[in-house]
């Protein structure tokens, strides 16, 4: 099917494709002559999808759109302090050919304007064995995710009619902006100004922006974020000449216009938007160009005040171990303590990003919780973005949870957060742990509360069958009469002990050791289905699928089993129907608590929030 | 314990509280003599919950902050057309107390600069029975969440020395900018800029502009959110005067200060701050409130461009329905189409805001859906904030979906879309059912499914007991046999068939008619368990709880079912245990059916992402 954004960029490029206001530039001979009813609009995503209508492969020159490029790279060369010393970043009120130098130390109001670029372009140097224009071009490049290269035509043209540039040139040359010969300076600022792109490369420039610095097609790191906050934040403010406060209010998001009809606009984190229509406002912005764009901040929701209402919140849910448990098997007295005292392990999922909004409520919801909380479990499973706001301010949440005597636990099989918790920001040696699974972090959780609050019992090295909780609701005869029917076996480490698609083996009680089963993930590699220990039971659920085994079952270091054999199930039904009756009874018991397990978290996971 | 947000800003505070720069304003007689020690930080998030360190208690005069709010007030009375005729929206690059007035029209270039803000004040007409001043301060009350009132003394003090204000009452009425004798404006002028405020009010003014408009706290929305875009959108190129551009690329904050010695800074979405230290620079604005915003912003990421990288897609998971069936108990035809068909409905969980890159991830990865799908489920029970993006474009995507024979269903508990998709954009009748649980949604595209592709066989109206699901593996002589056993009984719409808290009374075996269970929810109310029809069983779960039934089953319109007994269960184990043994072992393989299903709908949603 066609996708509704496509359908309505389309339907935008025909409404628009008929306002017929303006003219394309004359002033640089080498690019009059232009077909005024070129007309592409392109939005490229913060992750790289791309949405192109009407002439969006045709090469024009960037002219302006240059500006908040080369100034980024200046402030990547020499940072903020210093190119401040020799552009400032405030708005002029001016057109964007207006001088705009400060009294006395002649410097440009901003980058945005000729005065300014000029500037920049100058603070850019050869190094490594490229010139100033080839570092220029190859950032350009870079930005766009193609190899671009510059118009010697139109370069010629400007450099042969661009006398007011050459003036400001001059005059900056005089207060010293310029420290060397401008001339050169000046032939590299009209080469920048030539640079042959498309609408969709100003798309892609502009979400590579839009993306904190990267480009999202090939993920090369253009520019920091700290100087992607600077670039956009003067685009904001002065990238639209005399009309930036119009254009912010209206549109709302940091933008730059060329005279040769390109424009782009930037919504962080979110789109880049490049369009091209060549016919000129008095502002030297393309006047389709503009319309498209405060139309798509309109109908899109763009405008950077919309755009911002981030969900609030970052809890996506609080609740206790109880109410979404292990599944891990326990005895009877792990299982009271887990009943008494699992409300002392709380699991928080959290949800979006962690910038401000989101940290700050899990701070709040952390502080939140009661005194009797032990061990806070975050599960970061779901979270997208965190911001230096989170790197800042969570290890000192675990920190202050330490001083209140609470653990904290992660979920975080991404990683998300084991950079900012996993070792202290103090040196200390707090630290989180943090586990792939749920169903691993809570098993921890409770090995922790029954390690605190149970007796020796309630983890059992060694448990005989007739004490397997899944034989607890028979009379002890009848359990001791089962455990004779049993045949013990031994495995190791690593030993394979039922193998998926094998028919049903019998019921295995574990009586030491661990054991692991899994199941191939759907996405290749495998999904642990659960860890089991002494006293619990497996091979049962085949009985579910046509007796064929689903899952496979691996020792995890040496165990010691004792198999009630198919074959011997078979030989108590026929000789001892009675003790059959029991042991299916009890069997029955067992699965139907586990399906009550099921249903209650499952109840809680669909409603309960 | 302590949040760490509160000891980081003492410590911030502590750390600040050292500048000794700057001197309090003198040019107001009435505010003259104000402790320059005083300093208060406040954050209030856009949720309405506040953080307040030092002095965020003690009135002082907000001053030009009035600006900002005055101007609202006029763009909601007037509309932005008619104050954009008085009033531009350009930054002048000029000081708060020049002119800056348009040649030849007079108009002001902006409403943050004095001249404006008079001009905005003069827009503002009484109405209803208030006078032009009641309804100003009514509205900055509005935003503070408390009533306000203004300082007698300053007012009374500005009146007599503001000159300044004075002749650019007289230039602006001149241009007729003003249309009215200037002097009452100027009064109500000066009355605003005497209103008091405290710390702790400047930061939910703040916040109320973060949040859309809405007092947070109040639920009052003062401004709706296009004049909220308006005003942040002026703050961020004009609110800083002529250090607005340094302001946005060191802080990224719309922002404004008055000669009070108060700041408010907004971060759209997320927070507003609200500063108070009277030592002022050169620019007018608080030294240490400027200092204190730089660190906010550097230490909690609160720069716009920063706190934009929102999460790029709101896609959570997507998989179809065999991954996670509705649990509902089919029998096996039902069963063999939902097999061999189930592929064809998917459910797409959405997270976090429908915002332009959540609507466009969302529309992305619905477009791209294999042709085979027919049914698409949207769980948006996630879903933080939706914006206009959604509500334009997600109509379309239902249609399209519609034109190449998708259906659309939600799960939308809290109606987030109902709005937007619950009725045609177009006036057509194709309308996107809304369900409560996941588990309703999945039942109704089983259902779906099963209708289109499985035979009359699979919605049976009526089952016979020996051909349930849960007596599927044992001999049809036997089914009989225990069937003969069983006691019929007839319930109607409503009537509780079994309640919580009875003992196990047997297992029960639905001919016809529906079922519904459910349990007490955590939070009150009910949560529904499940919903069971012809040929399913109930009353077993008991078994797992101590002999206890757990769930209340109601009957859902006119109900048949077949009882096996507790006293007939004991019968045949005492006369016939062989008939016991087929029984149980029976109930054994249902119950692992579902744990089966349990397990492997819990490793999914663990680990299947």
């Amino acid at each position: 099917m066609d996708s509704p954004i496509q359908t309505y960029l389309q339907a935008l490029h025909d409404e628009i494709a008929g306002i017929r206001d303006g003219t394309p530039d004359s002033s640089i001979p080498g690019i009059a002559g232009v077909d005024p009813d070129r007309f592409g609009i392109c939005l490229a995503t913060a992750d790289g999808y791309v949405y192109e209508v009407g002439d969006t492969r045709e090469d024009f020159t960037i002219q302006s759109i240059s500006k908040p490029l080369t100034y980024g790279l200046a402030l990547a060369d020499l940072g903020a302090e210093a190119v401040d010393g020799k552009i400032d970043v405030e708005p002029s009120g001016d057109a964007f050919n207006e001088l705009s130098l400060a009294e006395g130390t002649g410097r440009p109001a901003n980058a945005m304007i000729n005065a300014g670029a000029i500037a920049a372009a100058s603070l850019v140097k050869g190094r490594g064995g490229s010139s100033r224009f080839e570092r220029i071009l190859k950032t350009y490049s870079d930005f766009a995710g193609r190899e671009l290269d510059y118009s010697a035509r139109v370069y010629e043209s400007e450099r042969r009619s661009g006398f007011r540039n050459y003036a400001m040139g001059y005059l900056l040359r005089q207060f010293n902006i310029l420290e060397q010969d401008p001339v050169p300076v000046l032939e590299d600022y009209f080469r920048q100004c030539s640079v042959l792109v498309t609408c969709r490369d100003l798309a892609m420039v502009a979400a590579t922006l839009a993306n904190a610095g990267a480009n999202p097609v090939s993920g090369k790191q253009v520019l920091e974020l700290d100087v992607v906050e600077r670039v956009l934040s003067v685009m904001a403010t002065c990238g639209m000449y005399d009309d930036a406060g119009s254009w912010l209010s209206s549109v709302g998001m940091p933008a730059k216009s060329g005279v040769g009809g390109g424009i782009i606009a930037v919504l962080p984190g979110q789109v880049g938007v490049g369009i091209y229509a060549p016919p000129l406002d008095g502002h030297g912005t393309s006047v389709r160009g503009a319309a498209a764009c405060r139309r798509l901040s309109r109908d899109l929701g763009l405008h950077f005040v919309h755009a911002a209402r981030t969900g609030r919140s970052a809890i996506h849910a609080s609740y206790d171990i109880t109410a979404a448990p292990s599944g891990i098997r326990r005895n009877d007295e792990g299982a009271e303590v887990l009943r008494s005292h699992g409300h002392r392990a709380r699991i928080i999922e959290l949800n979006g990003d962690l910038l401000f909004a989101g940290t700050e409520s899990v701070i709040r919801e952390v502080s939140a919780q009661s005194p009797d909380v032990e061990l806070v479990i975050l599960d970061l499973r779901r979270v997208d973005e965190t911001g230096r706001v989170a790197a800042k301010l969570l290890p000192r949440l675990r920190d202050a949870l330490a001083d209140a005597g609470c653990g904290l636990l992660l979920i975080d099989p991404g990683g998300v957060l084991a950079g900012a918790l996993g070792s202290s920001e103090d040196g200390g040696d707090g630290c989180a742990p943090a586990f792939g699974t749920r169903r691993a972090a809570v098993e921890d959780a409770e090995n922790q509360l029954i390690a605190r609050y149970g007796s020796e019992l309630c983890l059992p090295e060694t448990v005989a069958v007739p004490d397997s909780p899944a034989l607890g609701s028979l009379d002890p005869a009848v359990a001791k009469a089962l455990a004779e029917r049993m045949e013990p076996r031994e495995y190791d480490d690593g030993d394979v002990i039922r193998r998926a698609g094998q028919r049903f083996g019998g019921i295995y009680f574990i009586s030491s050791g661990k054991v692991a089963s899994s199941l191939p993930a759907p996405g290749g590699g495998r999904i642990r289905i659960s860890t089991l220990s002494a006293g619990m039971t497996f091979g049962e659920l085949a009985l579910a699928s046509d007796d064929r085994q689903e899952t496979t079952v691996k020792a995890v270091g040496p165990v010691q089993v004792s198999v009630l054999t198919a074959e011997a199930m078979a030989e108590i039904e026929a000789g001892d129907p009675r003790l059959a009756v029991e042991l299916w009874k009890t069997l029955t018991r067992d699965a139907y608590v586990r399906v009550d397990q099921y249903l209650r978290e499952t109840a809680i996971r669909d409603d309960g929030r």
